[in-house]
């Protein structure tokens, strides 16, 4: 049995610690957070008690910790867990500075403690077994991989102000499952954005509507689409398209029912909230880093991994604001 | 070049005459009909006299006679033409009564004409691919054949009166069908039927929701529903199970358009005449008969297979007013 | 926390045993099952102690009892339980025989404990959605329902034997899933079966192909296909068309993935285990036993569903048996 | 009746002149092309003499002109055609060079005429649909328009060395359809491309998988993607996000069929010839020219809408060759 420690009472933090309390392969000894009732009432939900970072960080019946506080303490916290000899299980991103991310991966090697990023798509079944497909050759060599993901609604403004944009906020799990697909790295990366939802986002400075076009250096291309608002529900689909044939992960949707009527034939809904559709994604996300616990395999989405996607948004970032192309 | 008398220039005689017209293999050079304007104005529409049924019968610039008027007149006309020595395209049915098309058909033979009944759902793209995917083995031995065929609204109720009733009216195409399918002859036939769609052809003797149940002396089975009410459009879907594996023929949309929003994802309608859904197979049917006048090969619909399929629904009306299974 | 026993430690004993353990609503405290292996290697995983049949029976510290113990057993446990004033949970059926669930339930009545049968289906996401909707109008009144259920493959012949014959074994779910989205109860049943898949099943007296057609007394019809034998997996789909439209819930595959190639456009597999197909029901109907044990809310699957089922199942048997249509 | 004359025997300008023949609208009375046997072969199929390109220009008895023959002839017909006053259909593009489209075009104003370029899949049903929703509001305001365009396999390197290349020769059909759905003039276009079907492409100095990012003054982004190599046939699809939902229309499948078996459940291919794929739209495509000259309105599909798509496909080819973003 594996003891947690939970930084981070918010959302994903309470879906983690739970699926962790449920998994008969861990437990969660500790939760801090920094509004105090939110801990109590997570520990309270998985057998855990309320602490604070600083205690939870250094207990000795902690083996590993989950790091789910806000994006601007990440990289702090991920050095002052990994010099406390724990493996970490980091939501993404590392940090909104490529540089920050730079200077954090060597302190975690040196410690020598495993290190996973929360790129929670790769462990979507739909999207693990396109991988695992494309992997066998079940389509030749892979060409052009095409993302579409796009978001019911935006967060707020302020949320969004602290974001850093788009392309690290949003399309930073695209471009990491970009890279996963390609088995390539990106070398030129081109951007496009508009602000077309909501005019409060153009006026923070930020798109709502973007495109980014990428391609390798032996010429396959990623085109990747993200919307903060899509009326119809969490639109998250993958599209590859190799030398001998195509696969493509469609959207989940709620059941398999259809109705027929005078207006045409409709499926049923998809999600509308990302944690009902990446509810068996997260909860295979963590059954994964336990098996790297267990095992001593690597995390597959590395803090390399981490940094390579915050270096993908980097780029589409500064393409966007200069209208230029932008070569790695 | 076939030369084509047509007798009824009502809905379907224009379907086929325009298409006879436009084919480049036959000219139509007749038109008969009991209202003189009706055929006037075909006549004109596919550059054909309008002349009498006795008239165009006997013609001696006529090769053909599609026979396209009520159905009560067709065993009668049936026998004429024959006699007359000319090819005959007959729609559906030969007669509502078994022994009178026992009666015609041996006249039909007796001349030595060739005589198509036009089960136009045998041309229809779909449905022809599924029956010889069928034949050629790809689902191995056929087992278990399910067709759903349901109307967007109900004929009038005066047409329904003289309809013989929903088996032999509706049903008879799906009879058709199960035949061309199964590749044997149901032995044992149960019907049921009940009156949800319009009291008023309850009151007319008749049912508007109805299934049959059919078994082959092998035992192959064939399950057949039927509505006279659809209000999503002209359902009509063919399934096969086979002992190695599943073919089914989907609906026919308008579009191949699909849309997402708050509702739900919609495809295009389907439609809702029967005209617009079997354009393409009616075109068919007329060049494979004239593809039998000049072959001489025999048309695939024939005689006996309209006396087989009016067996069937004799035997299903019979069931459905008794209560009990007929055995054929 | 309710504390169960559970009777029956085969393949769905394990499967509920399981779900109960992790339930957090509840916790299983005995396994009883006639080999004692089963039974102590259940008892291990579920953290409960192994004992035998009377002695988890009489219990004091057991509130609820799980029936997965063969067919035959079932009647005679369920009155023992129910005299033990114990909740019950039981596998379908009942019994093979309706006059012994007749002289069951009574017993139980007069106990005045919960009984629920295992009729899984109805706790399926999508069916139990597909009821809902049609309950709430969506489609009208609802005219004819379309069950269409085939198995991967036939069990053994020495199973088939002791089975009841396909009716009852096989079609049972749907006689009850029938019931379930009909609303009302079938007063004529008729019944066609074949030996198709295995000359085996017929010479143990049994059918593999079947199909039964359904009316009830206002005139709505059901149609259910069945077959011990799909190349293709565990097909289970649901059709119902109404006065105002129709509703489908389609079959579950196991990813959103679809290939194209020189094939054709490939969608992915569906489950070829009942279990992997009908893992979220089994959860949900727990959950759903457990809602009525702390409501105290009447089951929805009762032992009155239990004997409907039964009485279609046995006049479907007859009906095949004679190739006459039976009245209830 | 217009009388056409073709110019160009070859397969487009056969299927157009067949169209025409069987229209009952127009009757083609001449045909003219470089290998006199293609001429005489095509002019006898529709009833029309065999002539020579001049004599075609001037015959008295020609009231409008499809121009069929090889690209780099085009303007200089449409010049002269339009001289002779005649109304034009002329296959895409009118130009390699946007300059030469640029000095044709006020010719053609000049002498009155009208002048259809051969964009065909604006008539394609589901486009037309496509686009006819989109301008009706069904989804709001069009905010990302995708394009999925990939043929079965690439032509002849011959053919590749003179078509200017992959963004002119076919994803100049994109271009068009980009800015029938946006209703507004990109502004800014990036492409990317690789060599990864065919070595010798790149030896062609030509690309074979290519992707293309533009966007619009006001933000609205377009993607579309290309490749000469698709092994599951002629893959068309466009989606379009709206503010209210999507849109999408999906590729065209020979037949409804789907199958089931132990490997998935198959649709039927989709077409590998685009003469099969857009029979429909180049039926439709001649009927809107027809009608257009009958009533005097002005082509869709105009001069002016050649010379923009030529302009897209420039930049791209440009952006391509550069890296760079190209601005408008």
């Amino acid at each position: 049995m594996t003891r947690f420690g939970i930084l981070g009472a918010g959302r994903i933090g309470r879906v983690h610690a739970l699926t962790l309390a449920r998994s008969g392969r861990a437990e969660v000894a500790y939760v801090a957070d920094a509004l105090p009732d939110a801990a109590a009432s997570l520990a309270d939900a998985v057998g855990a008690r309320a602490s604070d970072v600083d205690a939870v960080i250094e207990a000795p019946d902690v083996d590993a910790i989950l790091i789910a506080t806000p994006t601007d303490t990440h990289a702090d916290l991920i050095e002052r867990v990994a010099r406390a000899g724990k493996a970490i299980l980091c939501e993404k991103p590392v940090s909104l500075s490529v540089e920050r991310i730079e200077a954090c991966l060597p302190v975690v090697e040196a410690a020598g403690v495993p290190l996973m990023i929360g790129f929670h798509r790769r462990y979507d079944p739909n999207f693990a077994a396109l991988e695992k497909r494309i992997r066998e050759g079940e389509i030749g060599e892979v060409e052009i991989v095409t993302i579409t993901c796009r978001d019911p609604s935006a967060p707020p403004v302020s949320y969004i102000e602290r974001s850093g944009g788009l392309y690290r906020d949003m399309m930073i799990h695209d471009f990491d499952m970009a890279r996963f697909l390609l088995g390539e790295e990106p070398v030129l990366v081109h951007a496009l954005g508009g602000n077309l939802v909501d005019p409060a986002i153009g006026q923070a400075g930020d798109v709502d509507t973007a495109s980014v076009q990428m391609q390798t250096a032996s010429g396959k291309i990623c085109v990747i689409t993200n919307s903060r608002r899509a009326s119809y529900g969490h639109d998250q689909r993958i599209e590859v398209h190799g030398s001998r044939g195509l696969l493509r992960a469609g959207n989940v949707h709620l059941t398999t029912l259809e109705k027929a009527d005078e207006t045409g034939w409709r499926e049923d809904l998809i999600p509308f909230s990302f944690i009902e559709r990446y509810g068996e994604a997260y909860r295979r996300e963590i059954e994964r880093f336990l098996d790297c616990l267990e095992t001593g395999e690597s995390p597959r989405a590395s803090g390399h991994d981490g940094l390579m996607a915050q270096r993908l948004a980097e780029a589409a970032t500064r393409s966007r604001a200069t209208g230029e192309a932008v070569r790695l």
